[in-house]
């Protein structure tokens, strides 16, 4: 996976914006670095990747991204640990999963060589941009675009690659509560909910704001046939306490296959933490809610980690969570970070350095 | 609706293309007029709409579009009449629906003055490339793209409403087969299938694919909970004519609210076609062209206005439609075109003068 020889031409950045970063109050996904990779997709081909300052595109207003949302991305993070080393955490299964996603949007596969090679080269380029400490991160944001001119509704035959990157804190604040979904829906048995597809994000965001005026932060999404079963929240997995034993859902052609889920799953084993990867009942979720067995509801994703839930609203009642002093949230999070940071054993490999 | 108070600012192009466009050659979409309309929303307000000098879109590439999908369209068509006057077909359908679909992605609704009094300045300006002639028409793509920075999956709070148009000729060429899908969906319920979300699209490009490869130009949708019913095409709504009745799926939150489908089922109200509006079995069907009793099926858009299907695949097995002298297809698509062309009476009001 490492030995690169695919070809980078590479336009540095007459000035670095850094200065002007105050990295102290960064708003999530709002600043970006120097430099981006570009990687045009033209006569059958990837072209010769590009690093080149962060900057506008130029597209036409017919493109196909803007009419037929042919779009998918993912996300990543690179860390800085003590020594400087930089590190990024299982970057195999995002590279794995965007071209998953690009299948099922007939978006042609981008080279694992291309973006290994460039996603290092730019990490390395703007290596200043990733702040050492716990929490601190580099968030990277690999994406395709159809890019294609012209309104005939089939798959383009044009297309961007690109990553740019945005230095991040944490990324929640404040208390998160859910709604569990009764009416909208997140995808379709058959349909693209699997992938990280653009358009999966933005029929998201009306259900999403009936919620946010009902008091939640977030929507945890049922399956469309009956609402009957959690399934994820959209832009995280979720995990369920019930007594000792932890439940989720399993992937599906509906469901993200999440880095952090299943790192989850892996470390839970490790923990000895009964875990049940199963359908997940609105109505156990509720019992167990009521009889007191529900200890803890947490997310897990790229931007959020572990991010766990304070309480839920369902059919017009709401829930409170207790608040745990071991709760399992804590002790994944962690674990998962003192990884991600260098700052323990990785017996799983899942470490990746850049250097 | 046409008593326009709006401003609007014009900036004309210095050279047409028109010259360098062979109207008699014309690829669906791929060709656009000189000029398009461009309005931005910035400060939670639409601000004066521009028309312009067809051209490039400089975006960030973090642009919400291009990572959340938050993307709308719609299609329509301009024609003229052989006095040279410029008709629209039901463009107040066309106005609702895109907020319609605007609401389900969280985008702000835009004014209808200044969809009306833009379009109708644009289509003035670029009139001589509404050819006159059966067939030729203006088609006509409004739309609306997220345009904020920023990869946090929220809502934008800029946008950006377009009308681009390219010169058509007839949509379809040669004869159509479509695939009733077994696996894969278009819509669930709850979900954005009845907007014209640009995310619905890049999400049959794959299934479409594969339904080429096996000898199909486009796929039938079924429900994604049990596929047993037929929903519709995609970029069509779908009518099968069994016996002397027409049958047609309901519109619900999966199936596109189609323009030409709702002027169908009122021409067929006028020729006394016996008519049902509800779910189709898959069961039904095919017994019905078992039995010889299935007679036609065909597909209602803008673009394709009046499309017949030549035979269909299912379970492995092909069916074939017989060529009947007197179809329905041909009789709805010879009244629409023309009310549209301005060459028969317009009881139900559905032509719009553009002076």
């Amino acid at each position: 996976m490492k030995n690169h020889t695919s070809t980078l031409d590479i336009v540095k950045a007459s000035k670095s914006k850094i200065e002007d970063t105050d990295f102290e109050n960064l708003t999530f996904g709002k600043v970006f670095t120097d430099h981006m990779m570009e990687c045009d997709y033209v006569d059958g081909a990837w072209q010769t990747p590009k690093i080149k300052p962060y900057g506008p595109l130029q597209l036409d207003p017919s493109a196909k991204v803007f009419h037929y949302g042919q779009a998918v991305f993912e996300g990543m993070k690179a860390f800085k640990d003590k020594d400087d080393h930089i590190w990024l955490f299982r970057p195999d299964e995002n590279f794995r999963r965007i071209n998953r996603s690009s299948e099922r949007l007939a978006i042609p596969a981008f080279p694992e060589e291309y973006f290994f090679s460039a996603l290092e080269e730019l990490l390395k380029i703007d290596k200043d941009w990733i702040k050492k400490g716990f929490g601190n991160s580099l968030y990277i944001r690999p994406f395709v675009i159809a890019t294609e001119e012209g309104v005939s509704a089939a798959p383009a035959k044009k297309y961007k690659f690109m990553i740019i990157c945005s230095p991040a804190q944490a990324y929640y604040s404040g208390e998160v509560r859910v709604q569990f979904s009764e009416k909208y829906s997140r995808a379709a048995d058959g349909g693209v909910g699997f992938a990280k597809a653009a358009g999966n994000y933005a029929a998201q965001f009306y259900p999403t704001n009936l919620a946010k005026d009902a008091g939640f932060q977030q929507v945890i999404w049922t399956d469309a046939n009956t609402h009957e079963y959690l399934e994820e929240a959209g832009t995280m997995n979720i995990f369920f306490r019930v007594g000792d034993k932890l439940i989720t859902a399993p992937t599906s052609d509906r469901i993200l296959d999440g880095v952090t889920r299943k790192s989850v799953i892996t470390l839970a084993e490790e923990f000895n933490i009964p875990l049940e990867v199963r359908r997940v009942k609105v109505k156990e979720i509720i019992d167990a809610a009521k009889s007191g067995e529900l200890k803890e509801i947490f997310g897990t994703g790229t931007a959020t980690v572990i991010n766990p839930i304070r309480g839920f609203g369902y059919a017009g009642e709401k829930y409170e969570l207790p608040k745990l002093e071991d709760s399992y949230a804590k002790v994944f999070k962690d674990k998962l970070m003192k990884i991600q940071y260098n700052e323990t054993e990785d017996k799983y490999g899942w470490r990746y350095a850049v250097k």
